[in-house]
């Protein structure tokens, strides 16, 4: 493959991203408009990140399931808010045949068109709630508490890998529950579920907080969101959790008897992230040599690079290798580069182009010393560590320092580019020379939200949690009334 | 939820089997013709295989990646077989948009047609060998080890849950290779993981064989085959590993440089299996009482069910079962069924349904005696087991016998229902009275093949690997002259 350069920072970030990606070997384009092919290395980040999920969910009392890919038509349109916010740009399938057509080729079969189309979930609130109506007769069956990994389909013109694309991959959770409390403590349980993830397994330090009325989820009473700052100060929403109320058991008329013999609706959540959170690792860690990743997902931990220039080295520096191999396995991820017709420095330049944390260069003298000469990706000058008995536990030190390491630059950079601002002038002559969150007492004002988006591009990400306390009788810095809620305002992916 | 009756198998096993599926809370009927939902305790079998697969497919030097889950309509047409196999019943999309109805709610949105129709995958060779095309361009590429974990849907108007629906979910490896024979050797390969995995981890023993040309997998030049035997005699195709020699390569143009610089086009297998697994366990395994599961895959492995009557009793029977719980947690997958408005009679029946292999119920004299009373989900006297130092061993030995068990009822089985014919009045004969196997010499002809399947619904199942060696000079069972193959009859899933 072509060796690709890539274009630094601070020239084109966007750019810089995309060639991050490439030269990765994260992603490709494919045939069909709007959806990426996810390559084995790109791909083994989000197997890093559905596992550790997984487990937190599961630990959390929650079980997969699976529901249909496909759903009827009509069920798009059962909740109002819904109907609006997905029922428009997704993927109908109108035909279930092809045909033979003249002239060659295949062509949809007129005599196996669909009754009823159906459209490739873009969410599966609907079909869900359609079958909890089948399961939930008593609070004997609440909580239901249902998590799904599955793929979804909304149709994007401008995509981005990653960030945006008309398919992607992702979990939906969808929980019932008998009481108000009870649903609103499981989205805001979920919520700080994923901001620990963020901070503990991604590095990336998030802002919980709930969104405008303009932001929310279509179809939710209130959504929950963690907000991410990428390394050009513009913020990623890299998860969300909505409290449903009981918008979707009054759309599919899910009742439930409750202890005492009455009949009431049913209390929702559902929260969701998806591999939108693989372009979030990439733009919050990654630097001008290519990806960098924290050592828990990434999918090559350690890769081992044996180096001889004699024939008569090669035998022991592979055996010695197959020893520090052996030493690691089953605790590290880690990878022998044992490739014959390339050089170690074009090695070297492929892995960190690939964010793999440490690299073990093995030579003869190495051998001799019964050591491996390590490089971390994230620099530092090159270090020997000695194959003993402490070998592994060394190792993991270093994998823990590094992503101890990213997160500390990651909360810094956040802390820098935090500005607590109290004018609207200030937010517009600062979103382009000191890009980044800008914390600002507000008047919830969905006109004037639009009208800052369209003047500046920035949009309220979130009322951040913890900042609520701080509002007390201040003014709006848009409109200077009395202000309701203490706001984060940023560009946003 | 009301209780439902399980027909015994000798009265209607098809009927039995979808009452099994029932009772074990295994799918539910969605509102998508064809689709099922599979609810938790199914899904949850369904991860327990992707688990051990996964890890096998690793083990051998495959990766995962992602591919779309759209196809370019003319993609299909490229090999000329696959268009025949598969272009026809497929879910094609023609709109990606969605616009309100007059007389409310939402219909395809005519200035939103596709140009070229999509069609959702009904298997990847077409979009991947298209992405290898890109990928492959010396032998430095090769080979090229990848598996994808992905949902298929091929329209189907009778199905069956599991065994047969329009939406399913399975793996698909597709590699490419330099040579035929690496080619042919990765085939028969992965037919041999398949095999392990039949063996050591679903408890199913299967025969691999060859399919007939009638059988075989459009745009194949051989399929391999692992196929099982059910309780009812009919045979069950449980995965298939595909030699796609030089077709789809050359359908996408793939050429590689060779190392003595040759232009060569590319040598590729394919391999798969689905959801379809879960149905072969509950139909190898399952009794007239419901589920029987395979401890390896079983999502719950042991089921805890504290008891007491005085209400004195229930802190120390708690205790005691969160002392239990503690002992095998991490190594075991337990459940504790502490729910409080439920009898145990109740709690047994319900996890026998769901075919858990071990419970443990305690009382206040287990607590006394230290131990817990176990039942054995295939059967035998309930028996104490201490909860002293080897109780984890102990349980895991448990668990390992039953695992044997069924493998060897399996095996018996399929030794007892295979029958070594000669003639085609035996088959006709044999196949109501006792169903099975039938190993017959064979002279490959499609037209008998398909004029037996007409007469008596049998099919051939394989040229099983392993009696090739049997043929010398024997008769065809059929026409009477000289066989080519030994091959497998039976009626079939």
């Amino acid at each position: 493959m072509a060796q690709q350069g890539i274009t630094p920072r601070s020239d084109d970030y966007s750019q810089w991203y995309l060639d991050v990606i490439a030269a990765g070997e994260l992603t490709d384009k494919s045939p069909v408009r709007g959806c990426m092919v996810i390559k084995p290395h790109g791909y083994g980040i989000w197997e890093s990140i559905q596992k550790d999920l997984d487990a937190r969910f599961k630990a959390t009392g929650h079980v997969n399931a699976y529901f249909p890919l496909f759903i009827p038509e009509s069920f798009l349109s059962k909740e109002a808010d819904h109907v609006e916010g997905f029922a428009k740009e997704c993927a109908v399938i109108t035909h279930h045949r092809l045909r033979s057509a003249e002239g060659g080729g295949v062509e949809p079969d007129p005599a196996a068109k669909l009754e009823e189309p159906l459209v490739v979930r873009p969410t599966s609130e609907t079909i869900i709630w359609h079958m909890y109506g089948k399961w939930i007769n008593s609070y004997r069956d609440l909580p239901l508490l249902i998590n799904q990994w599955a793929n979804v389909v909304r149709w994007e013109m401008r995509t981005r890998p990653f960030l945006r694309t008309a398919e992607f991959l992702w979990q939906e959770g969808h929980t019932a529950h008998a009481t108000q409390d009870e649903a609103m403590e499981e989205a805001t349980k979920m919520l700080q579920v994923y901001s620990d993830f963020a901070h503990e397994t991604l590095a990336i330090p998030v802002i919980q907080g709930v969104k405008s009325e303009t932001e929310r989820f279509a179809g939710a009473v209130e959504t929950f969101t963690i907000e991410a700052m990428m390394q050009n100060g513009w913020a990623l929403q890299a998860g969300t959790s909505h409290f449903l109320g009981q918008n979707f058991a009054k759309a599919f008329d899910v009742t439930f008897q409750t202890a005492e013999g009455t009949l009431e609706h049913v209390w929702a959540t559902s929260w969701g992230v998806s591999t939108r959170l693989v372009g979030a690792v990439i733009m919050a860690h990654s630097d001008d040599t290519g990806l960098v990743l924290p050592p828990k997902i990434a999918p090559i931990q350690v890769v081992l690079v044996p180096i001889w220039r004699k024939d008569e080295d090669q035998e022991r520096v592979m055996s010695f290798t197959r020893q520090v191999e052996a030493a690691l396995q089953g605790s590290v991820r880690i990878h022998v580069d044992d490739r014959t017709k390339m050089k170690p420095g074009a090695k070297y330049f492929e892995w960190e182009r690939k964010g793999v944390p440490l690299r073990f260069e093995i030579g003869p003298r190495d051998v001799d010393n019964n050591s491996v000469f390590c490089a971390k990706r994230t620099g530092e000058k090159k270090f020997g560590i000695e194959v003993g008995e402490d070998f592994l536990s060394i190792v993991q030190q270093h994998l823990d320092s590094i992503q101890q390491g990213l997160l500390d630059a990651a909360l810094k950079r956040r802390e820098e580019n935090t500005h607590r601002i109290d004018t609207y002038e200030e937010l517009k002559s600062l979103l382009d020379t000191q890009p980044g969150f800008f914390l600002v007492p507000w008047r919830d004002d969905a006109d004037a939200e639009k009208a800052i988006k369209e003047d500046c591009k920035a949009t309220i990400r979130c009322f951040p949690l913890d900042a609520q306390a701080d509002l007390n009788g201040q003014k709006c810095f848009y409109s200077g009334e009395p202000a309701t809620h203490m706001a984060i305002f940023a560009r946003a992916y």
